[in-house]
């Protein structure tokens, strides 16, 4: 098994970053628009995009940690764990992430890491200014 | 072990994307603009930033593919291995990336894989644009 790794710091405070992990009008600030389902333990998370709609059961949703298992989407993410860590130093607030469970490093492993990485970039700038880039309107990192 | 792998996606032509990769003038356009030595096989690239200044020697340098053995620099990094690939389809070349032989999931592994997809799309803005964003002005994940 595999897995995405990534991280951000940032100036917004803890509680604010959990509010952008654990309501579904967070969650569609910053990842996709279309978002919507529920957010508790034990609910499922619908996010779609045009070509794939992982739906994310939520596994726990606690002050500092939110974690989902993909129950449908790509065949690649289904059976793997997202999760978002939360947490300030002296400095920043700290987002650590991890897409886990990946079978193996195959070329969508390699394109999913570089969009996971985009999307907290867009989660930052949604946090600090208000505006993220969820899609639509997301960085592209390939051609279409 | 384990891996950072990344991927990107550009209209310029892979002689292009190459030249950004195995030249010294090339990389200082989106790594870090403190770049010297020699990218021949069996030479060595000093690439230096503030904090840490990665030495690779390059074990393989080819009309494709670029590999590097990191010999100095973090402890971390010591003896990882930095690869690019370079290819096309009948859409647009694409650039796989892969920092290889981390020996646990460190937060730092966290933090570099976010910052070489900053990275790659500081490749990506001066292979299209003619302008990257080398450090000293590259994107900041983390606040100072």
């Amino acid at each position: 098994m595999v897995n995405i790794c990534l991280t951000i710091g940032t100036s917004a405070p803890p509680a604010q970053v959990m509010r952008a992990l654990n309501t579904i009008e967070g969650l569609s600030e910053w990842w996709t628009l279309h978002t919507s389902g529920s957010p508790d333990i034990g609910g499922t998370i619908k996010f779609r995009f045009p070509d794939m709609g992982p739906d994310m059961r939520v596994e726990e949703s606690s002050d500092d940690r939110v974690i989902w298992e993909c129950t449908a989407g790509p065949d690649e993410w289904i059976g793997t764990h997202i999760s978002f860590h939360v947490f300030e130093d002296n400095r920043q607030t700290h987002v650590m992430f991890k897409h886990a469970g990946w079978a193996e490093e195959v070329p969508f492993f390699h394109h999913c890491s570089t969009k996971w990485a985009v999307f907290l970039l867009s989660l930052r700038n949604y946090l600090e200014t208000g505006e993220g880039q969820p899609f639509p309107g997301d960085i592209q990192i390939n051609l279409d």
